[in-house]
């Protein structure tokens, strides 16, 4: 409902400015027993920290993570985790020309239209900023998957028109991009340094493999896996589009190509020997890995010349300046694994609930 | 939470299975005094309706709604309103089969991971069936959007690889795949014809048109218009990808290209000189149409053979037979137009409490 | 939010009035897996039905309830679990008075205010028929509970000025106002008579004591199990007061004579001497049994003489007539039960996610 | 679900311990528009501030809040609003022997019995402290309320035995209990200061009065403005019972004596001659005053001696030692006003969508 909760039984509720006092979350429903420590939250906010290549804003910010609640011992206790990170680059300059007008591309004109005013400092809620808390409560619900054998790989898929061709999961951390190919990644980095000089901005794609979910996670109707999936990737600020699976190009296969066969793997179990679903049939988990992809526009805050409209009703011309990422895509890929994490912890905590006997054996050895 | 409720302030309850007594809807927070009758939902209901072409299943299903509470002298209380469907066509045959095995593509495999067995009669509650009541709750929503100056147009962008080069509105109704370009609907209905011969079936991508939307609608940060209209439709099943304005393209589109610039049109109001965004920026309406794309998969039954697994933990052959369709895209155009007319519908509610100034208006006036 | 659906994962949607085609529930939620027949429902419905004694509305209804989803061979799917009574007796009359004037003590004026018209015929959505969804849906919550071995307790402790003096729980069904003590059963019945002849009516005071829940269900601060239960109840139509444990005796006492002493008990186990507390610490369930209170107003439909105002603001004598309980409380005593059941259920599925040590063992037997 | 959210469009969580880093709250959902600052709420705050009289605790808390987020120029953005009061007084020292055992009439055993173990320091999360965030909160709210005419009157109606006869308004604040009655205050120190030489404590009775809602508010069936304030009431800790309007006393009268007549006020408005429904009919305001009232028990820490058992399932003696409140009904005054404003803000901001015409004329003024 309220805009920045999210979430049912592990939920999050995040606040704060880009240039107010900080930016926070809590951790609403974490199981207690975790042991947790704010080095676990920072090394999921060091992925999207900024200044640290040069295609990222060039804003010095230590981010550094601070609990306020909700652990005792080294463990999370079951009560509420206050996480924050207080601002420190909040240099003191004059914002009244951004508080004029409406930039292209951004949410100045819609949040004066929703709240009569805004908060116009760097963005205020509407920033990147405000991802921070998403990834400190990602960091946390990635550690209690961890536990259940669950884990991600996300990366970048695509910048502007360069996609990758190979995959090394290896290659990832080893170019600015989060890159699986090495190769594409340096073209990639090609690409940018001509958008940059063109003061132009890129887009990319996102993808995101989660691996270890057993069968039977999600629920039909309304609350399908991959429906959540959809809304908390869709949330994340500049997301255009979603795919699961084969996605678009699953609306261009016959069913033949498209349908995943079942056969009975050597351990045993069930399993598909080709994976077009993503990993999710009606909603539920199928035992493979989820496979998704986010589609990230260019970042709307380029310095070439545009044109837009003021707060006075007139037609002007604008350039903007300051320090922004000419691709938002790298910084974003651990704001989609976050994402995927919150959503993964919250239906295997619900899924608990659906089957009598199990609760029976649950309560019986309680 | 509970997969079969959705919405918040317009909330909707669903229930029902393919084979059952029927399939229903129950509608909580409805605001009183629209007037409501069951031809209004029937109308709705009939663009779904089975067996209105060669290329949807030959069920005979009449699909009658009746109102069972809710509306009193005509108009809704804004108490529940109570809708059913009962079934008709419930052929007694021998369902002996489908109960042992998993068919590709669909929820048997994955119904039973979660509840340990599953009502197998016609796929149960995950059979397309389940639409109805999306679609009797999404045509109250749409009829009080209409009150409010909202309007759809919604309807087939491409089946398998065929997609529409024109754009007619008129056309829409006039071919059995609701597509807004006479002459790809006749291409379309040539590839179904290769499909059916083939035994085998095709996706295909459905667009939502959404006019007379205000500025200012939807939320930031978690419960942004998109993520909520993302969720909306993925839940639909077969739904694999969703896009909002130029959603997966813009990943490939520089900032300068991918920007709309706002300008003041002739009525002072601020528009916008393009519609890449799809009308929402930063998760709130930008006051342009919305505009969004559903991926549909190929319909998972198909006659041609398939190799799956049977609940004995065999390998097996199996090749299904049953009334069919070839292709469930012009079937689920209303159903996305549903979905979607929800979400506007909470969302505009939801909106009426985000500024202090109308909250005192509007109570100073009752 | 909206009104009719109450709980969170055993969540319920309940719709219809009065005069209506019928009373339904929507079960959402509900585990897979647990046995459940027609008869198991209409085993609780008999409990409010009307017409059993001289002390209930003389309306015929038998209230014979119909399952019309989400079973399959006899068990629960885990999937929506729809319910429905439809209404037989619904007589055709004049309901022009009662449209026309706001009877003391309903909610015809309330209703008016908020929604601007109202179904008046026998009270509408706010008719005491309303709870017939909630008794259905409490059956089958119980029916789950008893599985965990927990059970309930529920009877009249009170009606007008007569007390009960003893606990005998097999007179509970002896008497047809459900009092745990023939003596005060039948002191009680006297004086209903006296209400009756002076065309008068009597509340009371129900009590219910839930038995077997273990310690550790329940949330600390805003989902205390025993705040859940106290909306629970106040829900009730008719209900004005709440008590867990001594409820406002307890305002009366010392901490020294409140405070409940653990010991340990020969089963080794953590137990308490006495239990002021009403089985809940903090929120919690402490192992004692759960007790609460609710008080019920006298029945506002009173023959005798009384004054209010009709629609056109008119000050007016009214003396209102038909088949009207003088007492409410006998047939109270089943939703209290119900409504206690739901909000039971509802915490100990929760509770399933508190620990993660309980949450790794889960998922590894799975 | 998730125990520390509360509300549903003005939706707030809480955080924090006694003796962590500090006690937070987060709210989510409050109109742009409003007016506040840190003054605002720390006015609310000073009301529950300890140390203020000789019965409450000594511990030494500044309590000075600070807003994180959501206020720019001086008004509220329509963004969550973060607020903390760091924890200063945390003495250090030794623990040992509370973490050990289970203090009766506290939440020791419970939280251990749902978590498997617990921050003890000072009650961790079930400490009074944690009612900070909800008197932060209700200040929000309660501004709120103001600007539409609506007022809150709080007080102490009964200390252990000693209850109010007389009712001053201008008296509650002149004595340190709150109460209106000034003869009653002196009785009850009197009686206090007995309780002191026991070492024992004492309950009591808060009392709140809602003034200036406009009939209509609220819904009917489940979320009743009544069963709210009783979840919301019943959620504060020590709080063992709930009534509204006549109560429990409604039980024991007749319903012609509990009948509120309808009358045409002078002002041509619908009136009640009485107020005995506590100014809510069928879960909807009818206009009146809401009349609510909370038993309070007595403080469970009592330096007499006291019989509980320890972690290691032995029985043993204890007299608990510290700086505690010998009555915690004075500090609990605000914070039932507190929970108050929560609901019958959510309430009113809710019921703006009630209405289609209302809505019709909200968009067409928009």
């Amino acid at each position: 409902m309220a805009g920045s909760t999210f979430g049912n039984i592990f939920k999050i509720t995040t606040w704060g400015e880009s240039h107010g006092r900080g930016i926070g979350v809590v951790i609403d429903g974490c199981p207690a027993g975790l042991a947790l420590c704010e080095e676990d939250i920072q090394a999921y906010l060091n992925r999207r920290k900024p200044g640290q290549s040069r295609y990222t804003t060039q804003r010095k910010e230590s981010d550094a993570v601070e609990i306020l609640s909700g652990i005792f011992e080294g463990k999370t206790t079951g009560t509420p985790i206050s996480m924050v990170v207080f601002n420190q680059d909040q240099r003191s300059r004059d914002y009244g020309d951004i508080a004029e007008y409406y930039r292209p591309g951004h949410a100045d004109y819609t949040f004066d239209a929703k709240y009569g005013f805004r908060d116009y400092r760097g963005g205020g809620r509407s920033s990147g900023r405000e991802t921070i808390g998403r990834v400190a409560a990602g960091a946390v619900a990635a550690k209690l998957l961890d536990r259940l054998g669950i884990s991600f790989i996300t990366y970048t898929r695509s910048i502007g028109p360069v996609e990758i061709s190979a995959f090394d999961p290896d290659a990832i951390d080893r170019n600015p991009l989060y890159m699986p190919d090495s190769d594409a990644a340096e073209k990639a980095q090609d690409y940018l340094e001509g958008c940059m000089k063109r003061q132009d901005s890129s887009g990319g794609i996102i993808e995101c493999i989660i691996k270890g979910l057993p069968a039977g996670i999600g629920d039909p109707v309304f609350e399908k896996l991959d429906a959540n999936l959809a809304k908390a990737i869709l949330s994340i600020g500049a997301v255009k589009g979603f795919e699961i699976g084969d996605g678009f190009a699953a609306a261009h296969a016959s069913g033949s190509a498209n349908n995943d066969s079942f056969y009975i793997a050597n351990t045993g179990k069930t399993a598909k020997a080709t994976n077009h679903s993503g990993g999710v049939l009606g909603g539920i988990s199928d035992g493979s890995s989820i496979v998704l992809r986010a589609a990230i526009k260019p970042t709307p805050s380029i310095a070439s010349p545009q044109k837009t409209v003021n707060k006075s009703g007139e037609n002007i011309d604008i350039s903007i300046h300051g320090r922004h990422d000419p691709i938002i895509v790298p910084r974003a890929v651990v704001v989609v694994e976050s994402m995927a994490a919150l959503i993964i912890c919250d239906a295997l905590l619900l899924n608990m609930t659906a089957r009598l006997d199990r609760i029976c054996d649950f309560y019986r050895h309680v």
